[in-house]
């Protein structure tokens, strides 16, 4: 999408009109969750016509990630990851986890992004924002039976892992060569991908 | 340990010096962390004996859970899992654990402890804390190998629960009956006590 296109709307041409549109959002994804906004509610908060909105940003699932303000489209990151299919896709999501979150000038716009996730009431950007928008898809797209459990299951392993080598900085995780996290970590990922549920949780 | 007997010290009998030990010695653990925190250096800023705040809180463990104000001492519920030997001493972990965190009158105050170890500087709680103080003495007692890697991979299948069960409240495992977690966390913490080890981690 190209920002040279002349732009339509009220403020055709306000060079902070994206900055307005994209703190709508995120007062907007804040209150109300992804759910709750709309193109149209965000348009109309940062006083610009909704057509402009999806012109600068395309789809709901863009804006959030935008307002996200993620150093990358987590997107076309997990591209690779499901193409492959779903023999060692646990192992490879996590090779895309750590090329993001090892690489010294990504890392600490991450760790800002999980912090604000834990902040009360930032729980959402996970919950609505998150997981519909990014890690649900890649469930699906891996035909795997009941995303809708696994995808978090494999989550909760992905986040202690954050917590504990990015924000808590626990040894020996914090210090292990990538190759060894994926070790450790992987199998235990490929396990909530594809082992049998607990008939709890089916 | 009785409060009824008479205490030693500069200022017996003031009704609040066990809160002037705790306040220094909360200031103490998140400054120095643990291994810089001593008895003598948080009697000398409670403008106490060290007598008194041995007196008080027994050794500098017993002082630093007390300071971490848990409505309990882990070190008890941690008894019979020690007990049990490492045989299923992941499902037993699991089990007490989750005594603790899904009591509601418990789990606010864990989940307040856990947000404050999040906090940037917080993480000594747990890293020169909580780890050292209940957490690895567990995985000595249970007579494991490499405790000292063992029980941190544990820990961070734990934070990932704790944080997308308690704090986040990703479905569906936010709402899963405890035996369902115990099915499905608990293979993967006794994985983490008893599998074989990555060439790279030992």
């Amino acid at each position: 999408m190209s920002t040279g296109a002349a732009p339509r709307g009220r403020r055709p041409g306000a060079p902070d009109t994206r900055a307005a549109i994209l703190a709508a959002a995120r007062t907007s994804f804040a209150d109300k969750g992804f759910a709750g906004t709309t193109i149209r509610g965000v348009a109309g908060e940062a006083g610009v016509d909704a057509a402009l909105v999806h012109h600068y940003f395309g789809t709901k699932d863009d804006l959030f990630l935008a307002a996200m303000e993620l150093p990358v489209d987590p997107r076309q990151v997990i591209g690779p990851v499901v193409d492959g299919g779903v023999d060692g896709a646990g192992e490879r999501l996590l090779r895309a986890f750590l090329a993001l979150w090892d690489d010294p000038e990504v890392s600490p716009v991450l760790v800002g992004f999980v912090r604000s996730v834990l902040q009360p009431g930032g729980e959402r950007l996970l919950t609505e924002g998150f997981l519909p928008v990014v890690l649900l898809p890649v469930g699906e797209a891996l035909g795997l039976d009941h995303p809708e459990v696994r995808m978090p299951l494999l989550m909760s392993q992905v986040a202690g892992l954050i917590v504990t080598r990015y924000l808590v900085r626990l040894e020996p995780i914090a210090s292990l060569p990538a190759d060894a996290v994926v070790a450790t970590y992987a199998p235990v990922l490929q396990h909530y991908l594809t082992a049998d549920l607990p008939d709890l949780l089916r």
